[in-house]
């Protein structure tokens, strides 16, 4: 048995054959060209699902369903994109436009969640069954399986964990709250503060590492100058390390998930991430040590995780 | 069909026969005297249990269930008490011992998980399927139902809502973290603030209602005194409800529950409390006003919110 996962970006939309373990046996994509009518967009996911399954030989009724991950937030139920940034979707019919072309079960979820479900799945969090998968990248966003589901909220919108404030007398956040855990622990929060680290610290090896343009900095730059025995990289990795943790504890207070796996830019840097973060973690857990029953991981599957979660999604409604 | 619910508390046994719809038939108690050891304590449950069944007339076999609730952290499925602070139990077999002297399904649940469930089957959580249950009292505790389901964590030592830091450089908590959001949303911690505000403002009402004797400041006063127009309880009551609406958006963010219910002491105040916390939870939420969809509510059930729910707890099992 197969599924499709389909990955619907703002820049392409990508389509895989994914088989009944995870495994992507045939990919491809096409250009999202996101000012188009939703119509246009749909007909070119169903036409690429079916490309994909041409290519590969196999026939649509060896298909047991499509999944789609989407950017903003899904009615699952109803199979609409109630509403997306970056593309013009507003309660936006997809699933009732995709089997026009492909009749087909067609499951919808927000595309941070496919991913989390794609490492729970067939990745990282694939011997858990309460896993959390959260991304530092521009921002940071969470994914949260409770008991083998996504855990998304009463109307698909929660599981924001990044618009969690650990500072409310911190930075304003781009949502407008003060102290978000985002404003501290994503990429763009630790590029920002070694930014100014290199900026006040002339002397400081970051600024041999941009070749003197602040403007190359990056999530690995300020890894590299404190391995390199760095001081004031080393402070500014203690500072992200710190906030980082910060807002894991909470969510290991609220949901003691059996692993969290850390995704994104910035978890490329694994144990030189992970060592001094279990031991931070250990310092603020509620009841001591011996109540971390939590693992701290880095997720596996990469840019594929959300195109197989998308593909998997038919395991949490054919129970 | 009726079913015991029991809540075991530090100082009181209390067992209620609770009828399908989660009203309470029949009450009784008898002392914990919780220096005991757990196989007295048990044989006293399972005895108050039976006698409440006797004393209504009705069989045993008539009683489709028992659930406990307890303080600490409990091990469902085994049906341990892992560790309670208050009692000396230490990974201790309560179903096993209660099954000695009546024998039926026995569930068990932590105190303050069955309290939120209670609210949730009979009380105020009663029209909805996802739902939190936050309790403002000597600490913040709370409770997670998603898709009708209590939420614990992979090891019951979950939903500690109390313990999520809101400002990670605030004042050190009970738990040895800083600036948990019970350390400024607690009972204790309104109280704490209205004590420290009286001190410094003699000529605050807070004064005249305690009677001069700052010993006397309980939770509602500082309420009775900013709406007596004391501008130095509206402070306190200000810096209340921000620090709590912080919390509570945090809460939403990650769950968006379709309701949140506030119980303990403070709730007391009802729409003194709610009124201004909608207010101040609509400048805080995550895409603005429209938004919000959960509802914020006060708990209906009182002290009976835990029997009732650990009563009903059967539900959750016999899906």
């Amino acid at each position: 048995m197969y599924n499709i996962g389909i990955d619907l970006g703002g820049t392409n939309i990508a389509a895989a054959l994914v088989d009944e373990q995870g495994t992507i046996i045939r990919k491809d994509s096409v250009p999202t060209l996101r000012e188009r009518d939703y119509t246009a967009i749909v007909k070119d996911m169903a036409m690429l699902a079916l490309k994909v399954i041409e290519d590969e030989g196999i026939k649509p009724e060896d298909v047991h369903s499509v999944g789609i991950g989407s950017p903003g937030t899904p009615d699952t139920e109803k199979g609409l994109i109630v509403y997306a940034n970056n593309l013009k979707f507003n309660n936006t019919p997809i699933r009732e436009e995709f089997v026009k072309y492909f009749d087909i079960p067609v499951y919808i979820e927000n595309d941070a969640n496919a991913a989390a479900y794609g490492e729970f799945i067939s990745g990282v969090g694939r011997k858990y069954k309460d896993f959390v998968a959260v991304t530092l990248g521009t921002g940071v966003g969470g994914g949260i399986i409770v008991q083998e589901n996504i855990i998304t909220g009463s109307y698909h919108g929660g599981a924001e964990l990044g618009h969690m404030v650990i500072d409310m007398n911190g930075a304003t956040c781009s949502c407008g709250r003060r102290g978000c855990w985002e404003a501290f622990s994503s990429a763009t929060a630790l590029i920002g503060k070694a930014k100014e680290a290199a900026a006040a610290h002339p002397e400081s090896t970051l600024n041999t590492l941009v070749e003197g343009n602040l403007e190359n900095m990056n999530a690995k730059i300020p890894f590299d100058a404190a391995q390199a025995g760095d001081v004031i990289a080393q402070e500014v990795i203690d500072w992200y390390i710190h906030h980082l943790a910060v807002g894991l504890v909470n969510v290991i207070n609220i949901f003691q998930p059996q692993a969290i796996a850390l995704g994104g830019g910035v978890s490329a840097q694994k144990e030189n991430l992970l060592v001094p973060l279990r031991e931070k973690v250990l310092t603020e857990i509620y009841g001591g040590a011996d109540s971390l029953k939590t693992e701290l991981l880095v997720c596996e599957l990469g840019n594929d995780a959300g195109i197989i979660g998308a593909a998997m999604l038919y395991k949490m409604y054919d129970k």
